[in-house]
């Protein structure tokens, strides 16, 4: 059995697979007697199995040419497994602690084999749905933040090397267009793909779309997203996209991974946060009135942000004379420039990470795909009240971002929703 | 005699290359008795050779692999002979009346063949140093501003064939770190580079070194010309690269091009004509004491702005409607929030253009490129006060450009300097 142009694989067809692979075959000791394979895909794009047996075990994901959730109307380059596996192997040069190792890469099958992230790893909205506390999440996140942004950035790189993968992953166009149409454009107009809490927020989803102030500060941040090649992102950093336990945080699938504005990243995780505080109000009951785990989750969005900012700065003061050509030593040479230019970056870098946030916020809200943090509140007024403190939240961040002087100011905006 | 390999070529050697090559060849009607070729490169990077005899004409640039005012100690990429014949044909496509005809190219030999500009058109900066007027200047530059900006940005393409585009002219990297290095870096620190009208700019140039603001300023300008990517920029469009009759202008010498920040063009245009101004004072005589032409140079500077924002706004209001995806039809569909969005990208790109122009005027005094505007005074004590007044309006302007609401405030700027 050649595997010589691309097909699908399906459990039977994988196993073989994995024996014509040596490369995986191995990881399982090159025994097929005792062998598991589970589908497991639940996200919104690819095929994703889980293979083990007792002498070992991985993850196999393959790209379709189209949107998993959406079916082959929908079509989409299956290249993105390729520019998945980029960035999984450059993050995990990084930060290997919290990056799976990809153990295999075949571009004609676009499909990659990578460590399995065993129970009890869950997907981390889960548990924020579940309400569990995770005390090393934002230590975690923040140390993955600080440095996958930083050493892919001209802090740390040269220009030669920059440019040089800026252009390989403009390969990903792709995946850039999707989530172009998905968080800045289809909210702000009438689209097929777009649904809400209705007829609760019908008028919320129409004065979205009516917000000439909105539409104006969601433009400067798409010009941002498609024109800043600021860092290598992840591109698609929610609370999905991130394997806990209390002790472990793993990030997962960097498909959307581009050079573009670090600010997307951060936002990211951080209005996937506020969502899931605003969907609290949704999963209490008698038993658990979610208060106390209401207080943790703005303590995670605080100190995510604290920690990447003191993480980020130390990564910039330790290399501060390597070869990244942002900032050259031989000018930025005295103290009182260093944290002249430091202060100015991180205050727009904050203002960039609170617009993307609450423009991922908002698509999630009344663009195609909902969080899973709302969805899962049954009763539709009750999730209709939750998501319009965030959306009004979002809206007003996403405008007056610029004057939010620190993240304790935002946890106080939050409060006030 | 083949040339299949790279190889510098001079007067005889060129007339093999001329025969050996139909499309040139061609050209002068496949007669060589009467030919004439002179070498004419006086930039400081080329060589270049006018090749004409009864039947026709052409010009051939070539691209040797360092920079030719400086010598084989510093190479450079050869390869910008390709990313310059892209630039012209790219241009070309948009704004065919100023930018000379490609007739043929080779990257074996970093070679393109392209138009004579002929007599009587020179260079404008001999023409501002000769105190000539040209009515139609800034009808003719803002309109290649215009359209070259305006279509190879995402006011007009598709974000696919911005990405494209943007991967193929990263390959041009090595002329982005040279623009990095002489604008951005050295004027700023110890270079053996730099130089300056000593005695008399000592301590002008150490204060440019020591201005912390400053290099606030510069580093946020650095950081948008090397992340940027909003439109196919000349990359290098000052004085210098303008030929011109009073009739004709003509953009030459892109080799610096690639997807960069709008700004950087109009900058270095704009600030140029600040430079011709301020060296004004050291042309004059009895005869002629400059003041008409003063004023005829800013009002070239006013018209080129309010030409270049009336036509780019003029653009975008025909093509709104077109693939261009920064700004969808279905979102941006009402006169309000067209004209917000508008006026804020038009205010925004006014910044950058003066952040760019201050750079660029400063680069010219302190850094290792000088202008004739200035160097042509033979008074030092003479040169030395024009050249501080421009620096010093342009490290103003560097520092307070946010504060300019438009045109006609730089220009009483000007006359205060």
């Amino acid at each position: 059995m050649a595997f010589t142009e691309f097909r699908p694989l399906d459990e039977k067809s994988l196993i073989d697979y994995i024996k014509a692979t040596p490369s995986l075959s191995s990881k399982l000791g090159n025994k097929f007697d005792d062998l598991t394979i589970k589908e497991v895909g639940d996200g919104n794009l690819n095929f994703v199995y889980i293979v083990f047996n007792s002498s070992g075990s991985f993850v196999i994901k393959q790209a379709l040419p189209y949107i998993r959730c959406i079916g082959e109307s929908w079509p989409m380059t299956k290249e993105r497994a390729y520019f998945e596996t980029l960035a999984l192997k450059e993050h995990g040069r990084f930060c290997p602690e919290h990056t799976p190792e990809v153990y295999h890469f075949d571009r004609t099958m676009s499909l990659l084999a990578m460590r399995y992230i065993e129970p009890p790893h869950i997907i981390l909205r889960k548990g924020l749905i579940a309400g569990i506390e995770y005390p090393l999440l934002a230590e975690h996140i923040s140390e993955y933040m600080a440095n996958t942004l930083f050493f892919t950035s001209l802090l740390f790189r040269t220009t030669t090397e920059h440019k040089r993968d800026v252009a390989e992953f403009c390969g990903n166009v792709e995946l850039c267009r999707l989530t172009e149409q998905v968080v800045f454009s289809d909210p702000y107009k009438i689209s097929q793909y777009n649904r809400w809490t209705a007829p609760y927020l019908d008028r919320d989803a129409e004065a979205v779309r009516e917000d000439n102030l909105l539409k104006l500060e969601v433009a400067e941040l798409k010009s941002k997203f498609c024109e800043r090649a600021q860092a290598l992102i992840h591109g698609d950093l929610h609370t999905g996209s991130v394997m806990v336990t209390p002790k472990s945080t793993q990030v997962i699938d960097p498909e959307f991974a581009f050079y573009g504005p670090m600010g997307f990243d951060i936002g990211a995780f951080l209005g996937n946060l506020i969502l899931a505080f605003f969907a609290q109000d949704g999963h209490c009951d008698q038993v658990n009135d979610r208060k106390a785990y209401k207080e943790w989750i703005l303590k995670a969005i605080e100190e995510t942000w604290n920690l990447f900012h003191y993480k980020f700065i130390a990564l910039w003061d330790k290399h501060k004379n390597g070869s990244g050509e942002a900032y050259l030593p031989a000018i930025y040479d005295n103290p009182e420039v260093q944290l002249l230019v430091q202060k100015s970056y991180m205050k727009d870098l904050f203002h960039d990470s609170l617009g993307f946030g609450a423009a991922k916020m908002i698509r999630r809200i009344v663009g195609v795909a909902h969080v899973e943090d709302f969805e899962s509140i049954t009763d539709a007024s009750k999730r209709a009240t939750c998501e319009r403190r965030a959306l009004n939240l979002a809206k007003s961040i996403l405008k007056e971002r610029r004057k939010f002087e620190g993240i304790t100011e935002v946890i106080s905006a939050i409060r006030q929703f």
